[in-house]
């Protein structure tokens, strides 16, 4: 991995603009390195992006990554990565790191929560015990992680609420923010390097909540933010069109992180709609399933019919992976219960997702994102349409 | 992974002797490449060194590993590798290879054997199906798959056999490399390389039929010899004392494998009774199970005790997973069931095993193998003796 500056304080630079869309080419400085944006995040959940080594991330062009709060605040416990010298030296990643707020998590994971304005009150999904979260637990854990983002701790409305509880979250995520902004303190981490504070915006799939609480975050001048509460499973021209009002309401001079999001079409329409950061298991949880990501759609690497199949995984991919192995060599890994199998299914699909957002990019510097963007989409929408009608003829 | 010369004819040369002992320094040129000996093969049973890629493989320094013959056939199956170019191009492994007879695996997985002078019927460990092995099978199976090094269909009578029992496994054993050597044809590969058959003793603990299993193999003037029917439980004195005889009953000018050992000591005093290659499932089994290799001996990193531990897993080793990570991190990689503990503990003790060959061969180039194994073997032990006395004292 590549030196950094740990001095460097923290910045988002906009390098360019697409002349068609909203979208921008930028450039995150943080104190482990520079990052340039659109980014996408691997999700690095409990330690470790799940199966491959931080060199492998960072060999697949990987600079800024993804940690839970709500995993490492249970397993090992953050005092403890504390005491070892904070999450970057305790996983030995020297790039930069984002961690989450645990606030999706206690929500999401844990259907017995008790909300209150305090905070939320949830039991572990490993054990069952009872924990407590509010805003400044959060943030007492983010930076005993230290990391270089860290979140604001919010509360996200499942899809399908009614839009006074839409309403209500919206309200108590402003609330929460300001308190964890009164708990952040300064700027520097017990490591010598800029951290920061992102906000998040709720609102579900209603524009005026999504308005008011954009009003209410960006008043308080933060370094950046993020459009939480989409890819909740509401549909995807509500999350496309939500994500368009969202991006536009915030910032121009302010990096905008879409969470949870997504494939590459929603990537590339959010992209076009002016979002900068982006984060999603998907390509390392479909991985070890045996699903693979091409420039044609999803794969079922795993199924019989790639069993002699001599192909990589992409014949357009220039990944390590595909360089060397066969579908039908991951197929049989995957049938056979190895370890590699998975290995080697997440390392291309990291690969897949760092090649898309560096043609992003490079479509961008080039001045032809809409373009690009048309032919990419159209390529991935038409193989997984080609896909579901084989998946419908054969009746599976 | 570096080029290798396709049309290099297999070869033994001993490059220099130990004053001392019996040990010897060689080199065996196959048609994937030179491989220095004294060498350790990791095993890759079924198309992966479980939990690690190839690159990974091969940046231990490792150039010649074992593929198994029983458990290939069984899944994918020999002819779908033939049909995918064999199994160094449908693995993806550059170096050299080696695949065993399947021999030891009809016998010892499988309980409900039935051995006749034709061969073995065993089920499947997979699903208990049928299936029978012969020496032509072993052959045309091995053949199919294309490695470098063909080990002779052989049978392997368990430790604690009567003396009558083991004699009749010599004969066999005999008698039935005769019929792999009349299938096994010319010395070129499909591929193109050249392939050749080694041949395998038996003999069990009784010295006067090691002495005739040794002469009878010997005398088919093979390019190479492995001392089978050792490792299978016996007394590690026993195991010593065969070793040294069967490796003295070897030919000097070919190739000595001891199949299946072992710990560091038993290689470094097998090494001093003339053995050049060896082969253990030992430091990628243990890996998975949470228990690694030092200088120092075994350390189990999933024990409570390594919480906190910031030291790598062995203090003097320069593997790339010491120079990254900590005791604690690997600890809590296996507490949480992640897939990086299996990996980073198996490239630790990949590196662990090349080194200590790595450091035996710089001990007989320098002629001062005699004090180099004294003190390596020295250190282990005290170290082994060292945990185990600390296992009885907390009553585990």
């Amino acid at each position: 991995m590549s030196d950094h500056a740990l001095d460097t304080p923290f910045g988002f630079t906009t390098l360019g603009r697409c002349p068609d869309t909203r979208a921008r080419r930028g450039r995150l400085q943080t104190g482990h390195g520079a990052v340039e944006t659109p980014v996408f995040m691997p999700v690095g959940t409990v330690g470790s992006v799940k199966a491959v080594t931080f060199e492998q991330v960072w060999a697949t062009g990987s600079r800024l990554i993804l940690g839970n709060t709500y995993h490492l605040y249970l397993r090992p416990g953050h005092q403890l990565i504390e005491r070892a010298g904070g999450l970057h030296r305790f996983q030995g990643w020297d790039g930069a790191l984002l961690t989450d707020s645990a606030g999706f998590q206690v929500f999401s994971l844990n259907e017995l929560n008790r909300i209150t304005e305090d905070g939320v009150e949830f039991r572990s999904h490993l054990d069952g015990s009872r924990h407590f979260f509010s805003p400044e637990l959060s943030m007492e854990i983010q930076l005993a992680l230290g990391s270089d983002i860290v979140m604001a701790f919010d509360q996200c409305a499942p899809y399908g609420a009614d839009r006074r509880e839409v309403e209500r979250a919206v309200e108590r995520t402003t609330r929460w923010l300001g308190r964890c902004r009164d708990v952040f303190g300064g700027r520097t981490a017990r490591g010598g390097w800029e951290r920061v504070l992102f906000g998040i915006m709720q609102g579900g799939v209603h524009e005026d909540l999504r308005r008011r609480s954009a009003a209410e975050i960006v008043a308080l001048d933060l370094p950046g933010y993020a459009i939480g509460g989409l890819s909740v499973d509401e549909p995807t021209p509500a999350m496309r069109e939500m994500t368009e009002l969202a991006a536009d309401l915030l910032p121009a001079d302010k990096p905008r992180y879409l969470m949870g999001v997504g494939f590459p079409d929603d990537i590339l329409a959010s992209v076009a709609a002016g979002v900068d950061m982006f984060d999603c298991v998907l390509p390392t949880r479909m991985a070890r399933t045996g699903t693979v990501l091409t420039r044609d759609g999803r794969l079922v690497v795993k199924n019989q019919e790639y069993a002699e199949d001599a192909l990589p995984l992409d014949p357009d991919c220039r990944c390590p992976v595909c360089a060397r192995h066969s579908r039908a060599y991951i197929r049989h890994l995957f049938q056979a219960r190895e370890i590699l199998a998975s290995t080697l299914a997440t390392l291309h699909n990291l690969h897949f997702y760092q090649d898309l957002m560096a043609g992003i990019r490079l479509a961008l510097d080039e001045g032809r994102f809409a373009d690009h963007a048309r032919q990419v989409g159209a390529r991935w929408t038409e193989g997984e349409e080609r896909r579901l009608a084989d998946v419908r003829r054969r009746g599976l």
